[in-house]
């Protein structure tokens, strides 16, 4: 589509460049702010503006943050001896969302993975041992990828922090719950049954 | 989602607010905005400022336009004598497309609509009337929609613009090229064996 006006065409091609948005998406994004009184306009661009320019990462956690620590770090509420190790920010989100999690996170920023060139080096690893080697936690959940790179990443980490009075745990893999387990694949179908854990009545129960 | 960031939320609201654009689009968005480098988003939202606050609207044709005068009508090379009455400028960059019109156009910004409220007061009509007043166009094609709205205005301006020495003509009604028969609408299909039209050889052959 050849757009008559190179200002049009400009903010188009801007939108374009989003992720998971077309040229046609972005034309109609375009001409919507046209539709819109000026202000909107300035209102969003001074919004994105701000947040990129103001948010920073958590000193203790490298979860997203408005100030030195994230609200999660920030809170004194928080249980701050047991600690979620996750590969990203949306993974914090998710689990936040879940509201089961009352302790802090670390963010790694990836799993190791070699074929895409990521060593420990590139990964928030050498602060999460300082973390821990401040005595202050107790447990820390590793709650990465059930994929290869995942175990390889809870395999180093296990074996970095040995040293360390500190316990280290994995999210519980197997068949999701509302799922029909014809439907789930055979891997962890498999390893479900391999890894099946006596029943308690209540055990499912959030606390 | 609960966004530990106020700044993230503010920008995730902003870009929620856009057609098409649920929360979780919206989150995916600003993160992509946090990965990469500031200049990026500054980038971004001086495009879209710079076009909100610099597009116009054609003084003759209503079109978008970057100067006094959108790139159609400021073009030396366009048939100023054949004016294409459109709604909107969706419209105009569709048959552009097409590259079958060396015409000017004409944007009415809707068509006339009593249940929506929409009379041929809020429309761009009386400049159309001036336009063709000039005496310099001898044919006025009608690409408004196919529907009763769209033929109540193509009726309305047919009747305002009798006295002035202009043939008003109205674009080609029927099936879809490539479309099946089958498919087609009982009423397009029936208006198009009633509407039939001599066969000639090469008659669809662009020109």
């Amino acid at each position: 589509m050849n757009l008559s006006s190179k200002l049009l065409e400009e903010a188009v091609q801007a939108f374009a460049g989003l992720p998971g948005i077309g040229r046609k998406s972005a034309l109609r994004l375009a001409l919507h702010l046209v539709n819109r009184e000026t202000e909107y306009t300035e209102q969003l661009a001074q919004a994105l503006l701000r947040m990129r320019q103001g948010i920073r990462s958590c000193e203790m956690c490298h979860n997203l943050a408005d100030e030195r620590l994230c609200n999660v770090c920030a809170d004194p509420r928080r249980d701050r001896s047991t600690v979620c190790v996750v590969e990203n920010i949306r993974d914090v989100m998710a689990i936040e969302d879940t509201q089961q999690f009352r302790g802090l996170y670390h963010v790694l920023g990836g799993v190791i993975s070699p074929i895409e060139g990521i060593g420990p080096d590139q990964l928030n690893i050498d602060d999460l041992a300082q973390r821990v080697a401040g005595g202050e936690i107790r447990e820390l959940i590793m709650a990465v990828s059930p994929t290869i790179e995942g175990d390889t990443t809870i395999f180093y980490l296990t074996k970095k922090l040995r040293e360390y009075p500190v316990q280290i745990t994995a999210i519980a893999r197997g068949v999701s719950f509302g799922g029909e387990l014809e439907y789930a694949d055979e891997l962890t179908l498999g390893r479900s049954i391999v890894a099946r854990i006596p029943y308690q009545l209540g055990e499912d129960k959030p606390t």
